[in-house]
C-alpha cells in the first residue's frame, strides 16, 4: 500500500476494477470510469487485469471484492458510497474482510466541516461509517470520504470524485515498469497482415501485439499495437511490423 | 435458446457480458459495447447482472465463461474472433466447453463467399474452425461469423459487427417482462432527499430506486431512477417520489 525500499520493487504490479451499480448494467448510464482508470493505471505502471460490474447487491459485492482481492496486487472499486438506501459499499466491505462498519472520527470531522453540525441528518452521517482499520481517501468534490481496506480502493461513482480519488491514491502505490506503446495503423483488412504478425509476435516474446480492426463508412482498417517495458525491443518490433505493411500495401498494388 | 412455449415462460432472464480485449484494459480503447448491450437486453426483458472484462488470455477467458455461463441464463462475449494470432476466443470457448474446435463447413463456405475460394489463407480459414455443435451468428458486415455454444452468444467486438450480432441473437432469446423505468430529476444534493426515499422504497417492494447523483459546474443534482415490470406500482412510487422532491424544494426555500 505505500511505498516500499526499491530493492523489493517488482517488475509487474497487477489491478482490477470493481465497479458497482445497477444504473450502469441496465444501461441508463454509460460507463465512464473504466477508461479514466484504466488508462491512469497504465501511466503508471500498474496492469489492469480485470473489470467487473456487479449490481447494488450485497452477495454480489462481498464475493467480486474478495475474489479480486486476492487476485491481483491493488483492488479499486466505483460506486455506492453515498448517503441513499441504495449505497452499500461500505458495509458490503465490512462484511467481506470481517471488519465491523464504525463511526470513523475523522470522517465524522470531514462531514460536520462539510455540512455544518446542525445539517448532520442520519442520512449523512451514514457517510462515516467506515470499515475498522481502513484508511480514508479525501473527498476534495463533495466531503464523503472513500477508503482504503486491506488492497481494495474504495472511491465514489461519479466521474470528477473517483477521478479526484484515483489521483490521491495513485501518488502513494507503488508501480512497475511502465509499458511503453507504438501504434501502426493503415486501411488492410487485419487477415491480410495476420500471418506476418504472427511470425514478428513470435519473434518477440517480450513485445505484446495487438490486432484492432475497425470499420467505418464500409472500409475496414487496423491498428497494430505493440506494447512493452524494452524501448529498444519495442522500437525494433515495430520496424518489423511498419516494413510488414509496407510490403502488403506494395503487393496489393502491384497485385 | 429457442423459443419457448409461453406457459414456461419465467418472469425473469438473466444475463452477463463478458468483453475479451486487452485494449479495454489498458485503456487504449474506450469500450462502447457494455452500454449498448446493456440497453439492447433491457429492452428485451432481459436483466444484465454482470460484466467482466478480461484480457486475450486463455486461462482467464475460459474459468470467465465458465463462471459466468453457470450463474446466469445467456451470457454474451465480445471480442477476439477475428484472424490474428491474439483472437483466441473460439479456441478458448471449445476448451471451456469441452467441444473440439473443428472446421465448420457453414462458415467455410460463408468465407469462402465473402473472401473468393482463391483468397482463403490459413489465417482467413481459422475464423471457420468453431468449437463442435455450435451454432453459428451471421455477421453481416465482415463475414466471419459468430457462434453459439451453450448459453454463449460468442460476438465480434468491433461495435458495428457486435451490435448486428447482438440483433439477431435477441431475435431468437426469450425475454422475460420488460422492466418499466421513471426517472425523477432534480438539482437538490442527495443526502436531503436519502431518508425520504429509503421509506418509499420500503413501502415498494417491486420497485427498484435508484439514487444517481451527479456534480457539474460547480452544483449537484440527482436522478432518482424508478424501475419496475409493474406500471401501476410504478406508476404510485414515482408520484411519491416526486411529492417528496417538491416537499423538500419547498422546505429548503422557505428555510
Amino acid at each position: 500500500m505505500s511505498l516500499q525500499p526499491e530493492q523489493n520493487k517488482k517488475t509487474r504490479y497487477t489491478a482490477a476494477l470493481l465497479v458497482i451499480g445497477n444504473e450502469i448494467l441496465s444501461g441508463r448510464t454509460q460507463d465512464k470510469n473504466i477508461n479514466w482508470v484504466a488508462v491512469k493505471l497504465t501511466e503508471r505502471g500498474i496492469t489492469m487485469l480485470e473489470v467487473r460490474v456487479v449490481p447494488d447487491v450485497e452477495a454480489r459485492i462481498i464475493d467480486s471484492v474478495r475474489a479480486l482481492s486476492e487476485a491481483y496486487d491493488y483492488v479499486f472499486t466505483s460506486g455506492g458510497i453515498g448517503p441513499t438506501h441504495d449505497d452499500i459499499t461500505a458495509e458490503s466491505m465490512a462484511k467481506a474482510f470481517d471488519a465491523p462498519l464504525e463511526k470513523n472520527a475523522e470522517a465524522y470531522e470531514i462531514l460536520e466541516r462539510h455540512y455544518g453540525k446542525e445539517n448532520l441528518t442520519s442520512a449523512r452521517l451514514k457517510m462515516g461509517l467506515i470499515p475498522q482499520s481502513a484508511t480514508l481517501i479525501p473527498n476534495p468534490v463533495s466531503g464523503a470520504p472513500g477508503f482504503i481496506i486491506r488492497n481494495v480502493h474504495v472511491m465514489a461513482g461519479v466521474p470528477k470524485i473517483m477521478q479526484a480519488m484515483l489521483d490521491h491514491v495513485l501518488a502513494t502505490l507503488q508501480g512497475g515498469a511502465v509499458v511503453l506503446s507504438r501504434t501502426v495503423t493503415c486501411d488492410l483488412p487485419e487477415s491480410r497482415i495476420a500471418e506476418g504478425l504472427a511470425e514478428i509476435q513470435n519473434r518477440w516474446a517480450e513485445v505484446d501485439i495487438g490486432s484492432y480492426p475497425h470499420f467505418q463508412d464500409g472500409n475496414f482498417g487496423v491498428s497494430l499495437v505493440l506494447r512493452s517495458i524494452h524501448e529498444d525491443q519495442l522500437a525494433s518490433a515495430t520496424e518489423e511490423v511498419e516494413r510488414l505493411v509496407a510490403e502488403v500495401l506494395a503487393a496489393r498494388k502491384s497485385g
